[in-house]
């Protein structure tokens, strides 16, 4: 997995048939068993356990890659190292060896049931351990998956718990209802719980756990892979505007020009999508950097540190999040009116971007940087920063 | 039809089919019917031929409160009266009586096929007039018309010639292939023309006929449809986000806000599409003012001014663009991540601005308006200006 | 006066010396005689009492012409009306007659000490009225005033009232302390007032007066003051650049262009300086048509009319304080290196913008306007809406 | 030179004086004095010969941290760098030795007549050498120098040649012509040269030789000066900003907020501020990074690289410009209306930046960074990429 360019034909052949399965929505199974054969599910687990254990910079790369042609399997693909990456957070060394060698083995796919803001599952103590019991939105990537992380209330303290569990099993009903207008084939379902059991030594954090400044290193890494999924996509627009500016579109009847690259006024549009692509690009590398260098330091990581990452995160959101959606936006501008036919979809990137980037508020965010700016706070640990 | 309130059911019932007409794209005959039912395809014809006469801004005002709600229909309707226009700035007194009378009598819809960029259609002179072989794309509201206008080449000076043909007749064939990712109910698609008799006289203009600045005035008739219809997305884009707003968004977790409409900084967002709205709309109604001052100068009509009206449509133009894409986008940011959900189909609005203003490029109205200000310089008329 | 081309020459001669006053500061003697001499103080004064009773929205395209060339001598002006209109509104009829004709016969400038934020200024009761102790802060167009409006907290109830005064007097001085980046010339200085009179007959509202709507469209009228100037600078940065463009710029070594007007890069930004003063134009001149009919109303004024005028004000005011930052920084990129030349003072544009569009915050326009387009609230009459 | 916290009490040294400095213009000879005392001189001459020899990012960001507290000598600082990197790129061994040494010895300044679009300075061959008549324009810290470097137009075949001059010698003559808007103590005035000798041995470039990718290097060493340059005076900007708001600034009287620092609205102003600096810092980083592996490459250079080099600094350029721009502007609304008073000087950094983002266009920096995006091409090795 050193040379990325191995991904090439991967990448190509997920492109072409990335709007047809926009357009179809619901699982990509085929697509993720290339990404499997690919080698793309062991890219974050450790070398002990069989694993590439690439620098985590160099995954945000390839996620990028992924979604620059299919954002939507870039998010599943990004999911599962962040729920690998949430193992090696919590888990204890058995955990470890136990989940990520099984997967490694078997080429096993995760999925997630975490979503913070949906609180119906509950966790009550039961023999050896805990049953669940409710629902939870939004778990991407949980189709298909032969485990999934997931978080819920412990029904006495009412406080949150993590924990792992085999997908298929019975008591766990995946729903069909994640109709959205972009990254339609994320899988984001929602899944219900029916007395499903979460043995002890399943437990990544239990209920009265401490949180170290360590263990919420997890929120910047959910919040680094929204970053990267948004420069894929303002990366992938530009590439295919480029594709379509340099092979099909003609110039403007009153541009004078001999081709489109020859009209300044396309050319200043490429430069204007260029500029804020390679601006978030830079920005996603740099946060990335210093979370592999936090990351890195262990359960010795300090809240400062960890507080300063956030914030270098979130500068590149706030960029990732407008480069996203001026570069998808534009695409149209400089492959003119005959780019709106819906056989190209080139409207796949703006949707994806569009729905991508309402996960968490842009305004928020921009809080965060604002109190940083002025008065030096680094924003507490939560689950969006 | 003095009293737009009038208008508010069938806005309203145009709005709860938009989302699935969106999806199934194809004809709209149903609501075609509505719009006719309502009296709205008389609102251009005389008086004296039993028509509305409304003054052209009065009409402007109502295609963009069609857009706000479906801006395919917006442009169905909006093409219609071009057409009349068209007949209007073109016809000799029996031609406008003939065909505007029929059309008030039965309800007729107009359709076109005028595309200037498509040169396919050619007439050769024969018998009493004219033969027409050839085709045309982008023929908006022709299917379900009774008379469309259009534009050929004479065969034998290359000159354009402008005519009209009922639609339905031996020799013409509406292509189904208009299948883009906005306005899809457009109707869009391409004619094919064989052996289509023009007779004398149904000649709108003969190809060896002087253009005067009063005949020029259908491209700012054309292009002020365009603004409208931009205009209109903007207006209905912000008019759901405030509905979906007070309805059912939530303020953000951390936002501190019994509502959103608690939240200033969601409240700072409304403000910033109801401004660049605002604005648009002011352009817009501007030169709707200008056109109809220079419409009834009639061919008295000056090439300066003229000239002005061209500017005061391009200013708007670049506005209502700007707003119409603006508005469209951060629709999604006022309303949260549920309103990504494709039942709610809010990603309509962008896709129809953004296949809309492509059109003809922003870039060339911006070149327009450039040597207006710093040469004052009016721009030629032309097929876009 | 209905001829603005009357005001060539003095527009002209203003704009000669723009820069070194500028540079100079202080006052504006002789310039302020050349605006009297023009006759452009009567131009809000009834016709009953001698004046021009233009109506306000010409007015304001005069202060507009004024600030295009020099913006502080345009503040001057347009306070100097905006003190008129507090007498038209608040004044007896015997007030009007004596202050108005005196104004006419005697060709006065009026200043004013109204800054609402500045509580320094007491009236305590006397004989035959109030004395004035205290002091005022920006004072603007007070020195060389002969008359001043004023308000002062009633002693007993801490309430507000205004009244007139004659500038000249005992008691009153003027301070020299305003020295600010830009409108260097309002002479928005600070009073002190020492047992200065104010009798019965000399006093606009009491403090027990019931606030009218219609009184309350006195701050319409100081914010459309502030919407016409900037206005007026961002038209005049743009004369500057046309100017400066046509007849000293050179095209960019790179650019291929024989002269800059050849250059579609730089008729791109002159695009764009021009359609953002042409927008924030309409809208000034919308919301002083508005603000007229609202006036000619006089105290049957209601409050939701009176509250509609403010909104469209403050849309007119946060397109007219970013036209004018827009234009006036942009005016450099249009006339490149050579026009960074002190001498030449292509500077003073910006900085007379930037000082006044601090008057009150961008964003708590904005804040009306959001809720506004949320809720349909008309804001609050305030001292800034 | 390692930590540069050494430099905390030269910095806030120079911010004391900055805003007199900046009214009176002229030569800053005590403050150049202070930079010599501090080292800052020897930055970039190698260890050989007695200097530092940072690497040129460390170097790039004392240059930023001097621009942030007064940008003028920001600029003649990094231009005595910019004369030295040119030495080191154009010089043979015993010229290096020579200038270099005696450059650490006696604390000399450089100074440049390098203005490549001035070309009225004219080399005659002559005895020994070269006898230098003509002018250049925009001279930077020629003033005060020991040594300049100069280009020159080879009498005969009119190619252009590069030397070094003492500056204080009979025959050449500093005007005092530098009168801008900012930097107003760059020293930038024109120099006269009357039959100033130029010696075979301080010959840095023959009129023959060939440009190397190498030698190209030199422009980019040029441009990332303004870069940082401007990234310096954004972030002193946003520095200024927060202090101001921090220690002075009051909350809106409409705001409900205790204190500026709880006002969200202008929290989300300094957030803005924040990214784009932030972003155009990391551009600047990431190019001095790349530049200073091309330079250690020497001689060996390849195009290619060089090309690369030069498209990320116009990346960091084009964000730098804009965020110079934008924070220098938005300053004034984080800071109010008192903010505009003169004696604060905040106008300065927007002045400041405002004359040195006009050194060569935008647009043109743009037209480089579309072709790269558009074809990949890397700008040809000219005097501005």
């Amino acid at each position: 997995m050193n040379d990325q360019d191995h991904l090439k034909p991967l990448l190509e052949s997920l492109r072409e048939s990335a709007v047809e399965r926009d357009h179809a929505g619901g699982h990509a199974a085929r697509e993720k068993a290339l990404l499997r054969e690919h080698g793309l599910l062991n890219l974050s687990i450790p070398r002990e356990f069989g694993g590439e254990e690439l620098p985590w910079p160099q995954i945000y790369r390839i996620v990028r890659r992924v979604a620059g042609v299919d954002s939507a399997l870039g998010h599943v693909l990004a999911f599962h190292h962040l729920q690998i990456a949430t193992v090696l957070i919590y888990g204890n060394p058995a955990q470890k060896r136990r989940w990520l060698g099984d997967t490694v083995r078997h080429g096993y796919w995760w999925g997630n049931a975490m979503n913070p803001l949906d609180t119906r599952l509950v966790a009550s103590e039961g023999a050896g351990g805990f049953r669940l019991n409710g629902a939870k939105g939004f778990c991407s990537g949980t189709t298909g998956s032969y485990f999934m992380t997931l978080s819920a209330l412990h029904q006495d303290s009412g406080k949150v718990m993590l924990g792992v569990v085999p997908t298929v099993q019975d008591g766990i009903r995946i729903l069909d209802d994640w109709d959205p207008i972009g990254q339609r084939q994320t899988d984001s379902n929602s899944v219900e719980f029916t007395d499903v059991p979460l043995p002890e030594d399943s437990i990544l954090r239990a209920h009265y756990a401490e949180q170290t400044a360590f263990h919420t290193l997890r929120t910047c890494f959910a919040q680094l892979v929204l970053v990267n999924l948004y420069v894929g996509i303002a990366s992938g627009a530009l590439d295919e505007a480029r594709r379509y500016a340099l092979s099909q579109a003609r110039p403007w009847v009153h541009a004078g020009a001999a081709s489109v690259a020859d009209d300044p006024l396309v050319v200043q549009r490429f430069a204007e999508m260029h500029v804020q692509v390679a601006a978030a690009t830079a920005l996603a590398d740099r946060a990335g950097d210093l979370l592999e260098k936090a990351y890195v330091r262990g359960p010795e990581l300090d809240a400062q540190t960890r507080g300063e990452v956030a914030v270098a995160i979130a500068e590149a959101k706030v960029l990732a999040h407008r480069a996203g959606l001026y570069a998808s936006q534009e695409l149209f501008e400089v492959v003119g009116a005959r780019g709106a036919k819906a056989a190209l979809g080139f409207d796949r990137f703006w949707r994806n971007v569009r729905t991508h980037t309402l996960h968490d508020p842009l305004d928020y965010k921009l809080q965060v940087l604002g109190k940083w700016a002025l008065l030096g706070e680094t924003p507490s640990p939560t689950l969006y920063n």
